[in-house]
């Protein structure tokens, strides 16, 4: 089924300074940023191109169902082997434009995984007591613990896309920060945490068809807030800032990856292939019984006689 | 579907404290406990049976898929209704002996959620520091807020089953537990959450099976832990714990369901079951808007031309 369905490695196609032909142009490079992304080019790549496939909608929808066997066997096994403590974990960090799809990866993709196993945190607009302390004061506390999968539904970049085009601090803070997010994880990839950073790409064009499918039906108002179009007239600077973001904080411990997003049922698919891929990467095994299995199977034998009510 | 695959309302069915014909044998009556159990009587339940239905696992499982839908959007609705202030919640309580399918009902019941409204807690033994606290201490944080479904996988109630049980607390302490439980619940019944305590009822001999499962499979040992023969071997005090909780803590801002679970496709059932009941008692409604559409409308076309790159 994925070897029909993909006919390139997406985790490689859409990762952030590898080298790749057709499909996505991101460009391969080097510099002196704090990141490993100079030479990506975030203005080449196509919100509209699917990457690795050839496939329609449909062929998507069944590879993404098909798939979700595979996603929740390395999750349990991750999961299980955590409780003999392996300290392997995943972070997987979502960042979009609005109506980019967040929504639909956490609810086609991420709500196949074990709920045991899944933590999910959204970021919201910081509090009055989070802005009184650094940025990484709320983020650090919902890193995922040994064998879970963390799902940050925006993060701390935030902290320099929509504060960096907003001014909500000053450009030497902005500046700090992209330092200190590549320290911050290079610890969690030290202590065991395979970090994987999603970039949705759509256009805006798909943006604005989605904002006025939301405002076309009642059942979506709630989805939808004035501040969204206020955002989008300031496309131009958060794509600079997505650009700049992705140039100075890609790292091998902690990669991004650029979806193009303009079909749903691609981005899925390709974000249930990028998580596949790092739990692979990590290739999680059963623990061994730290228990005497035959001495088990006596003692619980002892108990067949075991009636309730007696 | 639903209506061809029950022939009577579950949600009564398995209610403690609701008269009910045929199918579980709950019986009603009165009394002085805390509660409104008395009456209540566990060893009269057969956790074999199916109370409600006479179908076969088949069509359980098909019911199960069936119904995922429904149970979706009224949660949509739920966290929707949340965002323009709706105080509404729910919080399901799920305990039962070890192997008696709670891991089953997250992964086949709860999994159907949307990751964003659900809240899941995993109460283990408690720590050093939580130990050190009123029993209540580590659960009052974890309650849901307006719009989620907090599933407690065990909770406070194991602070009067095991703590019982094993006398890990003094009687008086775990007298003193009931009511308090009792005022907790009010508490969070008065502050807009709907409660639902369930328990998964399970007959020896089912345990016995499902235990010797997981020792003869390498890929399941990781859920097996020594203790659980251990707390096997004190079924009948158990019981008469989980009877003696149920009696004291029901109540009608927080009642008590007891699940037959020797089948796992008709516990899953039922609890899908009873959660949406407890939706549909919230009855959740789309919000409406806070804006003006028209004019949100005019903005968002008033942006049509954006082009990115430019």
């Amino acid at each position: 089924m994925t070897q029909q369905f993909w006919n390139g490695d997406v985790d490689e196609l859409l990762r952030v300074g590898t080298r790749t032909e057709g499909g996505t142009r991101t460009r391969t490079g080097t510099g002196t940023g704090t990141g490993t992304g100079n030479g990506f080019d975030l203005a080449a790549i196509d919100p509209a191109s699917t990457p690795g496939t050839t496939a329609n909608k449909k062929a998507g929808q069944a590879e993404l169902a098909a798939s979700a066997q595979e996603l929740r066997e390395l999750q349990e096994r991750l999961f299980a082997q955590s409780r003999a403590g392996a300290p392997d974990r995943v972070l997987v960090v979502l960042q979009a434009m609005d109506a980019a799809g967040k929504g639909g990866i956490v609810n086609h993709v991420f709500a196949q995984l074990e709920p045991h196993g899944l933590q999910l945190t959204a970021f919201k607009s910081p509090t009055e007591e989070e802005r009184a302390h650094d940025f990484l004061w709320r983020v650090a506390p919902r890193v995922p613990g040994p064998g879970v999968i963390g799902l940050f539904d925006r993060s701390h970049y935030e902290d320099v896309l929509i504060q960096r085009v907003r001014e909500f601090a000053p450009p030497e803070e902005i500046e700090r920060r992209y330092g200190a997010i590549v320290e911050f994880e290079r610890g969690l990839a030290e202590s065991g945490t395979r970090i994987v950073k999603i970039m949705l790409h759509v256009s805006p064009e798909e943006q604005a068809e989605r904002l006025g499918d939301r405002l076309a039906d009642p059942a979506k108002h709630w989805k939808y807030n004035p501040g969204d179009v206020d955002e989008r007239q300031k496309w131009p600077e958060y794509m600079a800032a997505f650009q700049l973001a992705i140039e100075r904080t890609n790292a091998p411990h902690a990669p991004w990856f650029v979806v193009p997003a303009n079909s749903k049922w691609y981005a899925r698919v390709a974000v249930q292939r990028i998580v596949i891929a790092a739990l692979r990467g990590i290739d999680p095994q059963w623990p061994s019984a730290e228990f005497d299995v035959a001495a088990e199977q006596a003692r619980l034998a002892a108990t067949a006689g075991l009636r309730w009510p007696g």
